[in-house]
């Protein structure tokens, strides 16, 4: 009989409940445990563990981990604290979450395609006042990051007619969208993007990327949806590009303190919208199965899906 | 050579002459002049006219009509102004004006499906809360109306993973819908919508429409999208039931008197989102190309396309 399954957060006890309760029902032959109920000898025995944010001493107390899955799909916390004692780190890849990810970048995109945020503003004075319509196929929507969110979101995004470029690490090739990589690629991205969404994982490379200089040498006008991480985007720098006109709107999802302090000047810029990290929620239900799958997989074959690589971060 | 064509509408001047020269790039070997330019000859000899809501007492001025092309999509002005005595009537059928009503069906869908209004007012009160995300495979979006408008509108829907129901006056197939028609079909589209999308023409037939039983009629915290014509609302019907929470939102793009007054009491209602009229712009280009085109026939064939029935005042 294999030893239990340790389900290891730093979710208050009632969420882990709900989360444990969620991976119990989609894996029913497995035995999953919280760690505060594995009992010693469990703890020397666990061989696998399920993640979501998990106190790095937890994770030590535990030292015949041969693996762990993350609940979540970014790591960048977990990469950095476990550092070179991490046992091999699977994230979640959740198609469901490429969907609504794919979805919100759609969304926020018509947002500012339509100009809701005008027309908000202009009902508040009671202006009647159409702005000029702008036709997607005249506008180049840039994407920061093609992994599984990116590729998602170009999907969603040409079938809506919508000029599609995007930017990674390493070259992709992606029907329909320009696409492009290093240090020219990005400066080529920023310049022909009218609304840049920023789908990187957050790592040494992607902290502060979009500082002064690299949000200056954007489209003048040009609008930015961050869904990433709030360090990829140097906070100040956004809001001087706002006040100088530079960009003219920043919908913002991601800050790098969560929930955003009620003194942050995000809150009442008028040209942000800040939304509480919920562009793609993770769907209890579709990543629990993706966990199980993964760990039926190990249990019949013992391989792993991809790991995490800890020098790239992701 | 072939008289002139009249252009008549109650443009201002600058309005008309750019619409003017919109269509004469469109089809450079007519002549086409406005009403004012014409002499009394050619007022007589003139047979055929380019219209946009214009003043009847032009158009009886015009005695040789054999049809008018309306630049317009929505004719009710026109049906009702010319009555027995209009020349056979062809509106506007754009695929353009489809595609950009089908975008705004969607992204306004998109608008309340992802709580943007409710996250703009908690962002107002720097209150971060995540509200619960609705999958667009749980909610039923319902088409009032399924001529060309609702049915690109309802093939956008359903690329995006919604559950579309339409309603029309008449019978429609459209794969994947669940078609309706009768009173009884109403009943049974208000009731199962948690958005309602308003896209039928303005007839005697559905001015009015939706009144108080029929608002009533809808699921608790259902949203109202209004992209037709203001009168197919009860205005005060439509914020009774905001305000008892019958209804949760209303978009509304249309109203009975445009520009909408300051007065009115939707400018700074909180359920409602006021647009001035600007769901599906005109595409002048692509509206001149479309009139230029049915010319083009009727100079070679004599055969118009379908014109308005004026019984039924579409």
């Amino acid at each position: 009989m294999p030893s239990p399954i340790a389900l290891v957060s730093r979710m208050n006890a009632k969420a882990e409940a709900i989360w444990k309760q969620a991976l119990r029902d989609a894996m029913p032959e497995e035995e999953i445990l919280s760690f505060s109920e594995l009992s010693g000898e469990q703890k020397r025995a666990v061989d696998f563990a399920i993640v979501a944010n998990p106190d790095p001493e937890d994770i030590a107390a535990l030292p015949g981990l041969s693996w762990i899955h993350s609940l979540w799909a970014g790591v960048e916390r977990l990469v950095l604290e476990l550092g070179d004692k991490a046992p091999p780190i699977v994230r979640l890849k959740d198609p469901e979450l490429s969907r609504v990810m794919a979805e919100a970048v759609l969304a926020w995109t018509y947002y500012l395609q339509r100009d809701m945020p005008a027309y908000r503003e202009n009902q508040q004075k009671a202006l009647w006042q159409e702005l000029d319509y702008r036709h997607p196929g005249e506008m180049t929507v840039g994407l920061l990051g093609l992994g599984a969110l990116g590729t998602a979101a170009a999907q969603r995004l040409l079938h809506a007619g919508f000029n599609v470029s995007g930017w990674s690490r390493s070259a992709k090739a992606i029907e329909g969208v320009a696409t492009l990589t290093g240090d020219d690629g990005l400066e080529d991205l920023l310049e022909k993007s009218d609304i840049l969404v920023c789908l990187v994982p957050l790592t040494d490379a992607t902290r502060g990327l979009l500082n002064a200089d690299r949000l200056g040498a954007m489209k003048k006008g040009a609008a930015l949806i961050n869904f990433a991480r709030g360090a990829v985007v140097v906070a100040d720098d956004l809001i001087a590009a706002l006040d100088s006109g530079q960009l003219s709107h920043a919908v913002l999802d991601v800050f790098e303190q969560e929930p955003l302090p009620p003194a942050s000047a995000f809150w009442q810029h008028p040209k942000v919208t800040v939304l509480p990290h919920i562009s793609a929620p993770t769907s209890r239900e579709s990543s629990a199965k993706i966990v199980a799958g993964n760990v039926k997989t190990w249990r019949e074959t013992g391989t792993l899906p991809e790991t995490v690589d800890m020098t790239r971060g992701y």
